[in-house]
């Protein structure tokens, strides 16, 4: 019963090892040159400077006087307004003592001032004066040229997210298109006679296949749009030619056909084509049935049939994949540390990913609690979940009220209420 | 200096009276059909049934065999295998005593089945017979028939957010489209004659116009591409005629031009427009300024032009909006418990978001460390944060060592090792 694959395999790795052995197998794509509209969620491939200095020029940091400090040492002053500068104007005049000038915020500072004065601390008076009630101290709610940004210094890593502020950090250098790693190209295939295919009419004697649907969406989660190639039935010839499609892309996903079913005819088809397969089976649950290969550049998972065990795979190993191969550093779903509202199983020498929802104890710490369901069948169990809580494999489950890891999915990115003023 | 607005208007609001006032204003957009490739990250706005039950008939768990439990109450004992189902067969015989069928996972059991033997507790001999050392329990590795799923369940609830989850499950009940609230038109206006577009040659004296693409990002980050109107200048015909375009659409955020400025003509040409403004200023900081009014079902952000303060603006009042109108249910973004590195400042009566990155102590709890660098024109600052931590309005700076909320942004989705094996 054991596969029919004559190239050494790893049988039984650790979720930690599996994820290795893809890993060090994977260096980000070519890049490419994107617009902005575009960018965001991707990984920078360049460094990017700054092409300015920011601001520009000393500019005032609020609506109010631009000042020489030292005709405030006295107070009440009056000084005469001699000019109104806004944002984006070039002072005409330089600043002579017992004069000002009115400035809006992000104005630039006219010669001779040193210091901004806030409109509320003034008042104004006829005849072009205002009146100066307080000292201030020199330098106050002036933003030095430069301050924010120096020309020519790094401003974005390579390897870096670009997320909204990153965006706004390349509209400032005026960056309009911005280097990247390119995105892999991600082919999903199901596999089996007993699928059902979302097009075709109901037949209760089959099994609806959902798996390629939710790998689609677990792929367009990443912002890559995959290619669902259909379903291969369980003819040697027909699976032949899907395979041999869907290995002319970056990542092939295999859905199902992965057990140690003598009908299962994934494996060695691969086998035929010269997949080298890495590992097979890895010290989880649910997705035990796991398996890995290359040909060339190309990387295929055969993931598991079980809707779940499908889902969970994914988030530990093809998702990682995905995110090295588009330049990212940070590969690993979000993780925080939770209490457990009631024990969970699990077996030692294997990881329980074990599907919780989240809530909040008194003091605003988080608790999990595992849902009624644990099966890998159980695809609803999935939509109730907020985290997969991770049993570490060194543990034989897990009692009411000790620490674990929840790894956070789509639904967890958000909350219902704010949370910001009180500590819940 | 008050502003020239003639409507009631509620100045200085507490952030969540700020949003309460949005969020009262706002229901679900209308619903539209789309495809199940459309559908990610949508709210549904529909409940979703079962169309069969699942598993549609009693089936194995495991690959195996099946048998009568009661023929193994005696074990060593030898069973004729009469056929072999694997998924998708139909079993053509009734098993008698002392017969077994061969069994693949997700196969149906066949009659007179009532227990599955995993392959590896049993020993094949020749003749198709198969050899059973070690008794079963009754109905072990069987998976009934609705276990998962029955027949006119709801499966999911009008208001879920569709997830690859839920996109497995929609795809189960064979649901190729699936009504959702539509998405939000967005418009993104910036305005001052200081700002230079991106697409403008480099001029030292401007200020590089960032946030309308800060904004374009944030919103394309909740799925929605927004319309990028461009710079209206700081003459009033100009500017009545770009807000007249964006008001048009379901939202129209206006970037910077709502300070006191005696320059600023937004808020007076909305006025102008009817455009009814619902507050202005809350104490918050950065983000002092934004002001917020309705024109019909039209919503008009004004947020500030500092960019760290328009993104901040964004987060705890835009996005919340915009993810109602789609209809979501969780509006906001995940928070989470952290202890301060370091101690952050803040003014009583205002809440301050503070600029962190994460990290983690030797128990696995999350630290925040303050950036260096708060000053709201400091986008690079933003750059570099994993999280908004929220200085509740109650206190004046918080100690190191105490405990605050932090808002996650979106570079902290995402960590740089799996942290599920240790509690690191």
């Amino acid at each position: 019963m054991n596969p029919p694959i004559e190239t050494p395999m790893a049988i039984g790795l650790s979720v930690s090892e599996a994820q290795t052995c893809i890993l060090d197998r994977i260096v980000p794509l070519e890049t490419e040159e994107i617009g902005l509209a575009q960018a965001l969620g991707r990984a920078l491939a360049e460094e990017v400077y700054a092409n300015r200095d920011l601001p520009p020029y000393n500019v005032s940091a609020m609506d109010g006087f631009a000042v020489r400090a030292a005709d405030l040492f006295e107070v009440p002053r009056t000084l005469q307004i001699i000019e109104d500068i806004k944002a984006g104007d070039t002072p005409r005049l330089t600043l002579q003592p017992g004069q000002c000038a009115k400035i809006m915020t992000g104005a630039p500072l006219p010669p001779g001032a040193d210091t901004v004065v806030r409109v509320e601390d003034t008042r104004p008076l006829e005849n072009d004066k205002a009146e100066f009630p307080i000292s201030v101290k020199l330098g106050t709610d002036i933003r030095l040229r430069g301050e924010n940004m120096r020309q020519s210094d790094v401003v974005l890593q390579a390897g870096e997210e670009i997320t909204p502020a990153a965006i706004s950090v390349l509209a400032t250098v005026k960056r309009a298109k911005v280097k990247v790693a390119r995105k892999p190209r991600v082919a999903i295939l199901s596999n089996g006679d007993e699928l059902e295919a979302l097009d075709e009419p109901l037949d209760l004697r089959k099994i609806p296949d959902s798996n390629s649907h939710a790998l689609m969406a677990q792929v367009q989660n990443l912002g890559i749009e995959p290619a669902l190639l259909g379903i291969a039935r369980d003819k040697p010839d027909e699976l032949t030619s899907f395979l041999k499609r869907g290995l002319e892309y970056d990542i092939l996903l295999i859905s199902g056909g992965t057990s140690v079913g003598d009908h299962d005819y994934v494996r060695p088809t691969l086998a035929a084509l010269n997949v080298v397969m890495h590992f097979w089976r890895v010290e989880m649950r649910p997705g035990h049935p796991i398996a890995f290969g290359t040909l060339g550049n190309a990387f295929v998972f055969c993931l598991p049939g079980n809707p779940v065990s499908s889902m969970v795979c994914f988030e530990q190993f093809v998702s990682p994949a995905l995110r090295r191969l588009m330049g990212h550093r940070r590969l690993f779903r979000r993780t925080i540390p939770v209490r457990l509202a009631q024990a969970a199983k699990s077996r030692q020498g294997r990881i329980e990913f074990v599907r919780a929802t989240l809530s909040r104890d008194t003091s605003g710490d988080y608790i999990a609690t595992p849902d009624a369901s644990q099966s890998s069948g159980d695809i609803l169990s999935m939509t109730r979940a907020d985290a997969l809580l991770a049993v570490p494999s060194e543990h034989n489950g897990l009692a009411m009220g000790e620490t674990a890891q929840a790894q956070l999915l789509e639904t967890a990115m958000w909350q219902h209420s704010p949370n910001i003023e009180k500590i819940l």
